[in-house]
């Protein structure tokens, strides 16, 4: 049929682009975090530098979570492509969709960072944080299953049982995420402790897997 | 002549530089887009921070929206390099034009969930918006046939019908855009509604053919 | 000597990610210009949004003028590279430093844009405006002699005569944009028309000797 | 094992990736510098634009030592990368943390430029300023002893003495930075003049090795 491009050379040189793509939205995601840390300005610090500084531990909480966050999936974004190495349409639009979700993290990080010092909005604050993770965790899920699927898309020495193993794991993360959305509709602070722990759970089991 | 670094290598080298950069302003572009959403303030969620989420809706609108469709046009700038191999002068500058165009989008993004909530200027800014996807389906078209011109930067194996296809297929870009931007006369709504089912339409026209 | 890393791989290497470096310095500038435009409030938009989007022309001015001229500035870069293929730490650095002259342009298109429509301000920000593009245009040159003195730096089949052309072509740069500084002592506008001018010469000659 | 991916050909991908992403939040980080200088508005200009923009100069300080000094971690980022040539899961969330780190230095910086003017809390801004770079700098020791230690992740042709003259070299930067941040305590100037001599110490001896 009319597919001049050729179709096996240039599937494989989409997923290169893809990756650039991808990892060009996680930098700059991950990047834009700073700006919503707000400088104090001279005539708020009156009280000295350092109070003024210290008042901003709100904000240094949501940097650190989200950009560690963030770090995670830019991690399990590569293990993707470790075993899909060409891209169809579908894959390419799952990924563009769960970047969406990467992009916006931003967004309820500043929330959170404007309300966790607010005993009256801080537990839906965090709630909203954790509710967004379960959203990019189920698109990260959709996007696995597009690459893996009709197994067209894989590496060709992949071997079915080291796929089952990693979908179960996946499986996992919007689980936990759920788990981190309810308990902080009891106590935000909680819930932030939860997602550190589970950070540090996903990033060493998943290094004792290699 | 005095075109000491070669033209072969050098040429083909070109053309992997001309997709990082264009890649990276995509990346940016998209990326930028929640920076337009403003964070509702302590002072301003005292109903609750919910309402003061759910109050946003017209920049997640816009956010979606605009995500999706510069995605989408990521898409078609990728199936441009399967079959444009090399480029020169002319072909770098329609794409840091065509680059123009997408870097800007976040700006008519902005005005359209800023004024979509405002029956007096809604339907303005929907005029807006589409308006600059004429613009940029435009210089897609410029760079499209700056690449395929001649046939120099061509691959060797590129079918002439299957370019004539393609060619027959970005050409309703413009058209279509022109029709969203007439409908918002009427209707913001409307408009918006049909820029979504085009771009599910595209994506879904497009992967066919594959 | 104490060199583990070996020198000639490692150096082949790094002119690799120093492009990669620089393009996403100048994609990010580049994408950074938008967001100086600012989004007309609905408040503000009483008269109707045209008139408002109208009244932001001199931030469309300054936003093409500034995509254009960097651009045009990536272009250039790109050039180098195609006679420079390995770097040493001057050569690191002096992109360094060029790249910081690149990543401030945001900053004077800005003000040019906030004074252009203010007939006492206008000219000092055109002025302002054409000395940091000396600027660049000095540090540019001062990474190409960097870059090709001594002859260690550049590709085996580099001929003479063609870096001297180069050479003789790149030294235009400051005194053109000296010419548009100094014009815009007297008018801002033609100090803006003939930067655009020598924007189309430049790429036109550039384009004539491929 | 369960390894269906491999691991020695996605190991070697992966360093390639992790460069990128790196490039990448440099790439951002460094550009985002010029977001922190806001623009002289028409009605703070009265006394003419020239003055308004000279009042700007703690912000051109700032820019021009964060945007030196980042370039600065950039090289020797990439010096990890003439000798680790493969990366397991530790190495990459190493990778990661000191990406924290210089992702947040547009806040240090903007701090410093806001309060350089001020007597009463410039001292503590510089210090502030320079303890960032204690802590980036001791991210950077723990990243390369990540990619050293146990010799896995290396080239194969690494000569012992090589890496430790660089050890040697690197503990010197957190060292280099306590004693900028303790000159603060007292002037705000002598420790940013002796960031400047540092940097420009850094960059020469470095080059001498080469």
């Amino acid at each position: 049929m009319s597919n001049p491009g050729g179709s096996e050379p240039s599937d494989l040189a989409e997923t290169t682009r893809v990756e650039t793509f991808a990892d060009g939205v996680f930098a700059i995601a991950i990047t834009l975090l700073v700006l919503e840390i707000k400088v104090p300005h001279v005539d708020e610090a009156h009280g000295g530098l350092w109070p003024a500084l210290a008042a901003l531990w709100p904000s240094y909480v949501g940097y650190v979570i989200s950009f560690f966050t963030i770090g995670i999936m830019w991690v399990n974004h590569h293990v993707i492509f470790q075993y899909v190495r060409k891209c169809d349409r579908a894959f390419l639009f799952a990924n563009v969709f769960f970047l969406m979700g990467i992009a916006f993290v931003p967004f309820p990080t500043a929330v959170l960072a404007e309300h966790l010092p607010d005993p009256a909005t801080r537990n839906a604050a965090a709630v909203f944080f954790s509710a967004w993770f379960i959203v990019i965790a189920v698109m990260f899920n959709i996007l696995w299953h597009t690459g893996i699927s009709g197994g067209r898309l894989l590496r060709a020495d992949v071997r079915q049982e080291g796929l089952e193993t990693i979908t179960r794991r996946y499986r996992i993360g919007p689980l936990s995420y759920v788990v981190t959305a309810a308990v902080a509709f009891v106590s935000a602070w909680a819930s932030l402790t939860l997602f550190f722990v589970l950070a540090v759970f996903w990033s060493l089991s998943e290094r004792g897997e290699k």
